[in-house]
């Protein structure tokens, strides 16, 4: 092992006339090489390899087209035509991609509205049952047995079969979009446990919604159709092979994510934004018109399949699985004087998520140290459910508002309870019934549906539900309960506003605070702007609110920011995925390239021995997933010389198929590697243990000049601005490995960590 | 000069195994250096300065910030709470960006409200007067008296004051957004003079809008306010002195230019996509949120105002100049079957759009070619104005299409003519209206408004017109003219479309074809994809159309770039603009970066001789706007190698100061050069002829290391793919500057412009 791990350290040579501490070398840009370990001043000897704080769990995606040798044959023998063949297939592939996306979206949106339907149906008959006669207990019994059994269903799956498929699945595309690959996020069976899942925790009646999970079943659909296989069901179409590698699939997803949001919302520039807002580290115009695209034909399908399903053929007026209903200008146009209110009203959302976003971290570190059994997150599951079940029970029990039954209500669920004939219980329209139509209620309701003792009693209960709920082992998202408490206090605040300024008229409809009110929420929650903003306009189809949502979106990120982080930030932390933020930490402003690299990197050279490459690659402590391959320089004392980076997994591919100099000497007639044969092996590449080497073969040769990437990213060591260093090669790139001469920090990051699966 | 010029060439090293014509060498990652010049292989031995290609009028903008000892030490001086003041002062700047884009945006729309209605109602009544008793000559003549005096008026300041600031300014600020200084573009008089101009070209009745000048003026507005001086007014209000520099006024430009299509469309959206799509060479996610935040201010300021205006304070329900009227959704929706139909209108467009370019083309050429003096080019506009009078009261006069005055007919200037009592003239609708209202008309009057041949007859004379129109020396934009020819045409369509059918029920409604027309036509000459169509559905107020719309435009891109490419594109081109697109040629995909660079590369030494320095700054073959800094390497046979980047503007400012080292010596007491001193010439750089420099001065020394960049971006001269790779450092920069070392052929065009102002 010591005659191949070159030490590496920073040459002090003679013109380093800057020296000192803290003082930075001015010597001109001297490209970080690799010399000898000689009396490194000002900076740690090596930086600890604290591999507590990192999960090994996770990979890095590779984003730099690896221009070597096959590279450029293959791109050589293309023609022009095969360049614009590519282009049709991506078109292609993103049509696709928005309209399975769609399809998704139709199906689990008919299904939670039959399975939904069918439970309420049953519910409501045997309360309207009981109530005369007594022994409502029994209906709540039966509401908690059906919530709770739905529930277990789901929670068994996700539990037991993919637990990666829990919870909304945003925080786990935000890091593929960035490039961290968190094991089988985007595969078949993950999408399959999503769907199934989702179904059964929104008609299980848990504080959820399902338009989370819909981005991540669209990045699946995304990765999976790119591709032109499945290697769950061993079925390879042998089409877009092209496409076979990180940057391309990468793309297709942050399409399929734009697809799910579009869907999950009806608005396809919502999608756009939301893909470049959190995989903002790359951008390019064609690709977003695809994106685009995608979420157009998605938007499309669901509205063109609900059209269908609703008997309304060609009626395309339900474009995404949320509906916000319209907000006519006309009539509920906010008025200057307003903003100052929904800038409070933001603020308050703010506090409120940070509030949110404080418990369910305190309830999320709970979970890790003591529910992480399986069976005991189905039984979280169940209790969650069942309580949620009786919660709402004693509230709409409890509660004494009874509103006329007006002609034009078309509430589905409505129950009359203790209320008198003519009159329906008000609380029930926000709890017994799915999230979504609870929403559009209290958005459109007429001025005087709600008691504001209902809405205060509604969001403090839902607040607390929809916090414990959020990271149980079940397939759901927060937006729909975020949108449902901001909308309830928001029109509580609305309805509240006329007695404290005793001018009743001017503040005449609730509905527009309730919106305000779920966009503050949401914003305080999520944190998300521009995208959120774009997708709160289009839900509801009206751009006049777009300044005051902005606002209040601000607002509330800057207060909730000032407590604690958003929602998905936090449990991208929790699950130690080391996710480079866009901005880089203040602290690192100061930092020059040639501070933060760490040594020794490991390096190969043009010609290493087999028994060097495999032994580097299954020791744990060296366990990199790229590698500098150097040159010597002639005199032995100089530095090597960086001539190229080869990746793990091209290591890999070469040791299974026995590219070693000796053999394709005596066998001449061996067939010449192919990238092809990399692609094959994408992305599922085996575990070096999986190879076998023979100590014969340990004694070969391997010539990595034509497979190793001849031209990786550099920075000069003297680069100082590391944060907009990084920043820059993080645009580049987007991909750690690529980092490695810029930033070993990230680059160490990213090389500790091994493939496992 | 020969002992400064460093000959640059490639060094064929023991090596370079790889070898021969077309095989790329491979011998690992060489970085570019400067050596003797020795027998290179396979490539061009100098590529020509072809002078008369292009233009030396422009300059390209630096967007690497150059961090040298000054910026490094002005960054260590600043506190964490320095960094945040800058960044509330961009949100403050961003702001002031929107109110006064917004404001400006509310004069021109009054102005023009105003000025074309005393014109139209003196036209009016002298034809109502004149219909009776006969003489209508007499009110033609008045009517293109009127016309084109206003236009003259107008056409004069264009020509004599700032012919920069004629036609929409479009291309200008695509050229600013990417890279291109074009001289004058941001100044405080352009933006009086497009203002001023705008109003007079659309009150004189040109077949313009007052759309695309609100892009040009937002950008000026911005870049104005980010400097916190104007230079014009000789006023230094010495604030937001930090982003004196390009890359952050190119930030505030993008800004501005988002406010301009904010308050033009009222599409905030739009808005942002729009400067994203012509500016795409960055991305920044708070970058993207403060234009948002711009965008929306500018909407919102203008529908403030004219709010009040109007006498309905509160009432924002117009926030754009343009606006579409509502498109509703129950009413008007389209079917599936539609599509088809609308693919063809996208089909149609595309053509129409490409006839429009091509005959604009030729116009433009012969217009560069003889109608360069600015008297001519006062007399062609009014010529313009006054046929454009003439055509349309001919069309009016001898047009027989009277339809009857509705009850809720809210048309300003109606036009009676020789109709009966009770009716109106329909093609008076059209003509003898500001071309935003005859869109609106066309758009939403009810069907039968119009007689097909009314339609057709309009489409092609104003087509003409238009066409005729663009590239005039006044200041006026092509959207408005665009959407009308397309709504016409359009409408059209749908009048015909029950004819051939025969089945009048479903194609109810010809409005919905108006718009897709206008989207098509629109989209086949401007050839904008993303931004269009998320300003169409925002101008239109309904996301339903969103799909359709992509479609047409989609279409009628891949159309018209069939034929000939988009009319901004083109008048770019013309201009001889050094524009770098987005996407590289595909010629270029096999060029490596050596291959592509070019030789001498002109070199200073970091203590280079002042006489020297101002030699080669005068000099007009070597009048580059950047030079790598090289330090000889020991033995003298050795390349060069290359420590930093100097830029023309700083050897300026340092010649201008006199930082000798001989003086520093001799004058310890003298005031060390700050960033200040860069920032407070920026950006009007003195040429160098401007400054003395005595002969004792000429053999001084100066100093560059403190001042060079000492960390440029530099690619591997085997760097194969010089598309990725261009479009890579494109990303990181967005500058010809830095790309110098990878593609010479691009840093030449840019090296090549001299600054002439």
């Amino acid at each position: 092992m010591a005659n191949i791990t070159k030490k590496v350290s920073w040459t002090s040579r003679g013109d380093d006339a800057g020296g000192g501490e803290g003082t930075p070398l001015l010597n001109g840009s001297e490209e970080v090489r690799y010399t000898r370990q000689d009396s490194p001043k000002g900076r740690p000897e090596e930086i600890p390899h604290n591999e507590k704080l990192l999960s090994l769990k996770f990979e890095s995606l590779d984003y730099d087209s690896s221009e070597n040798q096959l590279f450029l044959e293959e791109e050589r023998r293309m023609s022009y035509l095969g360049f614009r063949c590519l282009e049709i297939s991506r078109w292609v592939i993103c049509g696709l991609i928005g309209f399975l996306t769609g399809l998704i979206a139709c199906c689990i949106d008919i299904a939670v509205e039959k399975l939904a339907g069918v439970k309420y149906f049953v519910v409501k008959q045997n309360i309207e049952k009981f109530t005369e006669v007594g022994g409502l207990s029994i209906s709540l019994i039966l509401w908690a047995v059906l919530n709770s059994s739905l529930v277990m269903v789901g929670a068994i799956t996700v539990a037991f079969i993919e637990p990666i498929a829990a919870g909304s699945g945003i925080p786990q595309i935000k890091c593929y979009l960035n490039g961290v690959k968190i094991p089988r996020v985007v595969r078949l069976k993950t999408l399959v446990v999503k769907v199934f899942g989702v179904i059964c925790s929104v008609a299980g009646g848990l504080a959820v919604g399902k338009e989370g999970p819909m981005i991540h079943s669209g990045a699946v659909v995304a990765a999976g159709v790119s591709q032109g296989r499945s290697t769950s069901l061993k079925k390879d179409f042998k089409i877009f092979e092209y496409f076979r590698r990180d940057t391309e699939k990468r793309d297709f997803v942050s399409a399929g994510a734009a697809a799910g949001v579009s869907a999950a919302f009806g608005a396809p520039v919502g999608g756009v934004l939301f893909s470049l807002e959190e995989g903002a580290s790359f951008w390019n115009q064609m690709l977003t018109w695809r994106i685009f695209f995608a979420s157009m034909i998605s938007t499309f399908t669901l509205n063109f399949f609900l059209s269908i399903y609703n008997n309304k053929p060609g009626d395309l007026s339900s474009p995404g699985l949320i509906n916000f209903g319209r907000f006519e200008s006309d009539s509920v146009a906010y008025n200057f004087y307003e903003i100052p209110l929904f800038i409070v009203m933001g603020a308050i959302g703010g506090l409120l998520g940070a509030l949110f976003n404080k418990l369910n971290y305190w309830l999320t570190i709970f979970r890790i140290r003591y529910v992480h059994r399986p069976c005991l997150q189905v039984m979280e599951a169940m209790l969650v459910a069942a309580v949620t079940a009786t919660v709402s029970f004693s509230m709409i029990y409890f509660s004494n508002d009874c509103q006329p039954l007006g002609p034009d209500q078309s509430e589905d669920y409505q129950l009359q309870l203790f209320c008198a004939d003519g009159e329906y219980n008000s609380m029930a329209t926000t709890f017994f019934n799915t999230p979504e139509r609870s929403v559009r209620s209290l958005f459109h309701n007429p001025p005087g549906s709600y008691n504001p003792g209902t809405l205060g009693m509604f969001t403090v209960t839902y607040f607390f539900l929809a916090c414990w709920t959020y990271g149980l082992a079940v397939s759901a998202g927060v937006f729909i309960p975020s949108l449902l408490i901001g909308a309830a206090w928001g029109r509580l605040f609305g309805i509240l506003l006329p007695t404290v300024t005793a001018s009743g008229s001017i503040w005449a409809d609730p509905g527009k605070y309730a919106l305000i009110g779920a966009a503050a929420q949401l914003g305080g929650i999520v944190r998300m702007t521009l995208s959120l903003t774009v997708i709160m306009v289009e839900a509801t189809g009206n751009v006049t609110y777009g300044l005051p949502i902005m606002l209040v979106l601000m607002t509330a990120k800057i207060v909730g920011d000032y407590f604690v982080e958003g929602l998905y930030d936090i449990h991208i932390k929790l699950q130690s995925v080391p996710f480079l933020h866009w901005e880089a930490p203040a602290t690192s402003h100061w930092l020059t390239a040639r501070e933060v690299m760490g040594a020794p990197v490991i390096c190969f050279n043009r010609l290493e021995k087999v028994g060097t490459i495999v032994d580097i690659l299954s020791n744990t402590s060296t366990n990199h997933n790229g590698f500098p391959v150097v040159v010597p320089v002639a005199a032995s004392d100089e530095p090597g010389k960086i001539c190229g980076l080869i990746l793990r997994s091209q290591l890999i591919v070469l040791l299974k198929h026995k590219v070693f100099v000796e053999l394709a000497r005596s066998r001449l007639t061996q067939r010449k590697l192919q990238l092809k044969d990399f692609r094959d092996a994408y992305p599922r590449f085996p575990p070096i243990q999986s190879i076998h080497v023979s100590q014969d073969e340990r004694d070969c040769m391997m010539d990595l000049s034509e497979f190793m990437n001849p031209t990786p990213y550099t920075v000069p060591q003297v680069h100082r601005h590391i944060s907009s260093c990084r920043k820059h090669l993080f645009l580049v790139s987007s991909s750690y490995s690529e980092l490695w001469a810029s930033d070993i920090w990230w680059w160490w990051i990213m090389t500790t960590e091994s493939s496992v699966w």
